[in-house]
């Protein structure tokens, strides 16, 4: 599928929506637990999800459209969540991430991209050269990673009670 | 985590919604295509989850609650959405799903089910003897792995899309 602008907001628009559909008032038994070591629970999600808000995809669409003479992206910090969401309970998170995304889009909307925006280029820390249409659509992917993420880690925790249904149940070993 | 029904009902009340707000109004683009012979498209799981509660669960769980002499559950069919779902929009999928899930959910409230009933056991075809108990973690854990992947089957749709952002989103290539 090529990537066009407004099926990326078909989904972006829908990411909050999801995730207050999938935890809004879940109990913190299904909402803590991760993985394991460095690997995120349901409510880390939620937190990395809005750290990319704040310091991920539009402040490098900033860069990009600029096109000043440094077009290199700050690396990101995968587990900034751990320190920001400390304090905050799962309702706040959803509420705040809802709200950064709703503004998030709104910029985008304002920008009018069309094809010579989406084909300019910064400098992402490790890949080199990428574009603003590749930006966008690793938003859209990130955004779909972490759905599919969190109902992963939700359901590893009954990766016993399910029994012999493990067999039939790939998440749950993935 | 230990199965507790609560947790359980927690999140199988849940799923409708996630499927919904991720899905309700996007472009067949989206949610028509699939990863190749023999997976579903993001459509597609929505009919098998539909015909999960007509044809699985919750009568599977009778048959147990039943301790008839036979107590073998019939095979699942896990291809019955293609000839189900024809002539349908997402749309009524969605209502149809949420309709069979909130009816089922108020059977399953309505068995009063304790330590007594998970306990009793069936037979899967596959797998011989299995709980009751681990029926229900089953359904849970099945619920998740739609949600997750109908959000890969979606997010795969952008594989090329993001360029060198492939690297860093696992999920275009599970």
């Amino acid at each position: 599928m090529d990537f066009q602008l407004t099926h990326a907001l078909d989904v972006l628009e829908r990411t909050p929506a999801t995730f207050r559909a999938l935890l809004a008032g879940l109990p913190d038994a299904w909402t803590a637990p991760n993985e394991g070591p460095d690997t995120f629970s349901a409510f880390d999600n939620v937190g990395h999800l809005i750290h990319g808000e704040r310091a991920d995809w539009v402040p490098r669409a900033r860069i990009i459209l600029a096109q000043g003479p440094d077009r290199r992206f700050e690396p990101y910090d995968r587990f900034a969540q751990y320190r920001e969401s400390e304090g905050k309970s799962l309702a706040d998170l959803l509420d705040e991430f809802a709200r950064l995304r709703s503004a998030n889009l709104a910029t985008v909307r304002e920008w009018r991209l069309g094809e010579r925006e989406l084909a300019l280029e910064g400098e992402h820390p490790a890949f080199g050269s990428v574009t603003l249409r590749q930006l966008l659509a690793a938003w859209v992917a990130h955004d779909l990673g972490h759905v599919a993420q969190t109902a992963r880690v939700l359901a590893r925790q009954y990766r016993d009670a399910v029994g012999p249904w493990r067999a039939y149940l790939p998440v749950l070993d993935r």
